[in-house]
């Protein structure tokens, strides 16, 4: 069997180990050792769209995982890659390491510790992290991935995908991950930060657009500022994220109408928490790429400084 | 001694009928019967930058109102400002009314229910009100008001603001308000919907403009887009509100220095305590105006469709 690393256990990080471990020899590694004892001990169970439970390694320790690691997917959040990037420096010296983070900027962070085959991915899917060892699958959307540059190739990307596929994720190799990539920061940098800032889960309100007043309206032009920056940059995007945003908002009405709760976006999670968001990594990289390409983006900077300033109040 | 009704006793109604009691025959109309019970028992005390308990009349039924009234200020806020016009109508028919709600259209809302003499005011002074019987006073900072439209004359403003000045308020008359309601305007739009949404007091991160990031960098983008709504709907400002905003974060940080705590702009407060907001007068009315000039505001629409929104979360 395939050998991989699961690096972070979070939500996303728990869905793809406890999936990847029914078709694969998984490790999870983790930050705390206790949660590592407890994935040991009582392997990883999956409820809500699966119910199993997982039985796979888990580690604190870099310096402890298995010599003939093919494969590892780095799924903390983005405000964690850099010093988990540091800790794996030198190690799984024959792996693919794949990002996942939201936003932008991920594989230049790896990149800074050493040259690696690197996969791109962008994640839709969602869980609910209900304990060390248990998490819950909410939404079972794809995750998409591509060769990043030119370390590795699609083909690589796409055996990638069949694993996924393999242990029951949706998935998808592109190519060219860019348009993919860029159709989810556009979404994420405004599906994110307005939740944030309202207290509002993803729902109906991110989609309406008959009153002036309209929440909508605000999602929709800060979705036309997103795509006139990818323009700008040369992306041709994979889906409009204005459509991206009326399905899912329709996909969340139907199953809250069926009792499922609204998904809160992790941004509004954070702040809910009082933890650093990822703003600078989804919105702060389209202002970024905004400057660069000489496209203004005057929404999207008001709602950079108005998140950051949100998380100094804390 | 002039008769005077302060109607609404909230934390700028307590601090006006308390000083005004000093000099005037002050009755205080409330909503709650046990508030103006409170009131004609205990006094009303004022601590902070004042220190006394005023005796004054209160009562919560508007036909017990004394009849010989000169004056009534109708210190409610924007939203509770249609049902007291309501209350009042037919009442008090030889007294000139005072406006002094945040925003805009206070005397729009008054006129729908009888013609009077209409002084309009805004306040930059601030108070907490700790019971129904004691307000704080905050920020000793001036009372600006002026006729309104042709409904009664300068000299009439001048006797009110002499009679502010005499009970120890901070007061200045105008010819026409407008220059001045519209730098409150446009200052109250920015500081009161950047809080609203950051949790921020008022501080010094409202005047920073250092980094890209820096929140006074959008704090001066509304100021500047509200100062070209004023400009095309013909309103020379009284004041800049940017140096508003400069002065009054300075002056918040002295005194946060010498122990004060920072002040909490009104639209934070409903927000923190999931009350309606007055965004609908403030921000509204600006971005309103904007529309009726034809000018682009669309960072005030953004802001004004986020308050809605973080309304509608509650």
């Amino acid at each position: 069997m395939t050998a991989v690393v699961v690096a972070g256990a979070g939500s996303i990080g728990s869905l793809l180990a406890a999936h990847l471990a029914q078709v694969a020899d998984v490790t999870v590694l983790t930050r705390r050792e206790e949660h590592a004892a407890a994935l040991r001990e009582q392997g990883l169970r999956v409820s809500g769209r699966g119910d199993f439970t997982a039985r796979l390694g888990a580690t604190a320790d870099a310096g402890r995982l298995p010599p003939d690691v093919e494969l590892v997917i780095l799924a903390c959040k983005s405000t964690d890659l850099e010093p988990l990037a540091a800790r794996l420096e030198g190690t799984l010296a024959d792996a693919t390491v794949m990002t996942i983070q939201n936003g932008l900027g991920a594989e230049e962070i790896v990149r800074g510790y050493g040259e690696r085959p690197l996969v791109s991915a962008v994640t839709f899917m969602s869980g609910v992290r209900h304990s060390d060892a248990h998490v819950e699958y909410e939404l079972d959307t794809e995750t998409w991935l591509g060769p990043f540059a030119a370390t590795t190739s699609f083909e690589h990307a796409q055996e990638i995908e069949a694993l996924l596929v393999e242990s029951g994720l949706r998935a998808r190799a592109f190519p060219d991950l860019r348009p993919a990539q860029w159709s989810k920061l556009i979404f994420n940098a405004t599906v994110n930060t307005v939740a944030a800032l309202t207290d509002l889960p993803h729902v109906g309100a991110f989609a309406r657009v008959a009153e002036p007043t309209d929440l909508g309206l605000l999602v929709r032009d800060l979705m036309d500022e997103g795509k006139a920056v990818a323009a700008a940059s040369g992306v041709e995007l994979h889906e409009d994220p204005w459509e991206m945003n009326v399905h899912a908002v329709q996909r969340g009405e139907t199953e809250a109408a069926a009792g499922a709760y609204a998904h809160v976006p992790s941004m509004l999670e954070d702040v809910r928490s009082h933890r650093a968001t990822e703003v600078d990594f989804i919105t702060g990289a389209l202002v970024r790429e905004a400057a660069r390409a000489s496209v203004p983006a005057p929404l999207h900077a008001a709602m950079y400084r108005l998140v950051k300033a949100r998380e100094a109040a804390y």
